[in-house]
């Protein structure tokens, strides 16, 4: 395999995939034109208003995007594309749509043969075995949480310290895990921005620019530097 | 009907339902004894402790509290019942098991022939058309989103505005919102913590501390004071 799998799409003051650049020339390697998958829609914004933005990015770096949403027959356009990339937004709208246009287990088996995958948000957490360590309001019912399974982990995208000054008490995303932890046997990765999860072939690291926190049941959240990986 | 929807439980340096108090004795008038429904289970904590805490309140105020756990036919603690009180938490665990132990419908009937009910946060929550607008993880997958409609709305508790210092990109609560918008026709009640929904027969309020933010679809947010009916 060989994806990446990005906290956020753009950092805070930062333009849009800016602070990837580099990783993504390496990520796309001879590759001319990848399929993006607009389903989150951020905002609400329409499929096409979202792949115009990836195509704009990719232009500067000689790659061509095409929209999934373009193609009358999706299952037959993910299996005809050199590479992928799903953008963030919603993480309900994008499973719920991947599941009913019958598209989670056609995808995944193009990018576990080999096909480069880039996820950013929402994007990434689908590489996660499930679905529920997002962070995002469930705005549609999907018809199930199961997910990409491109790591044998879940995501918690943009993950954010306890604030101490924050007067609420409204869960810590610490908090929201480890309830998480009390339902399911899975270890989260907390992808805090400016990270991201690269594998190649068999090899799992963390990237970036920060320390990334690990969430283990049974075991009390620990640290772990860029660069180590994940097993 | 006869219920009180709070945002949260407890205030930011406050004690357990204290600044509810006297809402609570004109809510649960000549009531001795109430149901809790302890499924959110916050922080993962046991049924058994969680009902200790509110047992622990109410006992201040003379009024005795089961848990609906203790109960091994809860269909049938549900309607001999007096009165409810749900406690915050996980709502995906929450409707998940009351779904599961075919409670929502039950439940539902009995606070519209009148029996009191009290929800705080994810109890809260539950009170609207469906828990589309929690704030919560995704930690179990419910049979359905569906819930009590006890108001013509769905709530979004702990409502938290925009913060201009956090340097974050994940998305604001009012940008979630919007999404929900995209995808459903319903009006949202953004409630801060201090305030609470109160209906008493066909009257709806907003009352507690602070305005409250309400969404509606083709429409900018806006503010309610205090003391407003909500239609």
């Amino acid at each position: 395999m060989n994806i990446l799998l990005a906290s956020t799409s753009t950092l805070f003051g930062g333009k849009y995939l800016e602070y990837l650049k580099d990783e993504l020339i390496d990520l796309y390697t001879g590759i001319d034109e990848i399929l993006f998958i607009p389903f989150a829609r951020p905002s609400g914004i329409s499929h096409e208003d979202y792949t115009a933005i990836a195509k704009s990015f990719f232009a500067a770096i000689n790659i061509n995007v095409k929209g999934l949403n373009e193609f009358d027959d999706k299952i037959n356009a993910v299996n005809n594309a050199k590479a992928y990339f799903t953008g963030g937004g919603n993480t309900f709208l994008l499973v719920k749509t991947l599941h009913e246009e019958n598209l989670m287990q056609v995808l995944k088996e193009n990018i576990k043969n080999g096909k480069p995958y880039l996820g950013c948000s929402a994007g990434a957490n689908i590489g996660g075995l499930n679905m529920k360590t997002t962070n995002d309001m469930p705005i549609v019912y999907p018809p199930s949480f199961d997910c990409l399974a491109l790591i044998p982990f879940n995501i918690n995208p943009h993950y954010l310290d306890p604030n101490p000054d924050l007067k609420h008490n409204g869960e810590s995303r610490e908090t929201r895990i480890i309830e998480f932890l009390t339902q399911n046997d899975i270890t989260v990765i907390g992808l805090r921005e400016g990270n991201w999860i690269r594998r190649k072939g068999n090899e799992i690291k963390v990237e970036g620019a920060v320390q990334t926190r690990i969430f283990k049941k049974g075991t009390a959240p620990y640290e772990i530097e860029v660069g180590t990986h994940l097993k």
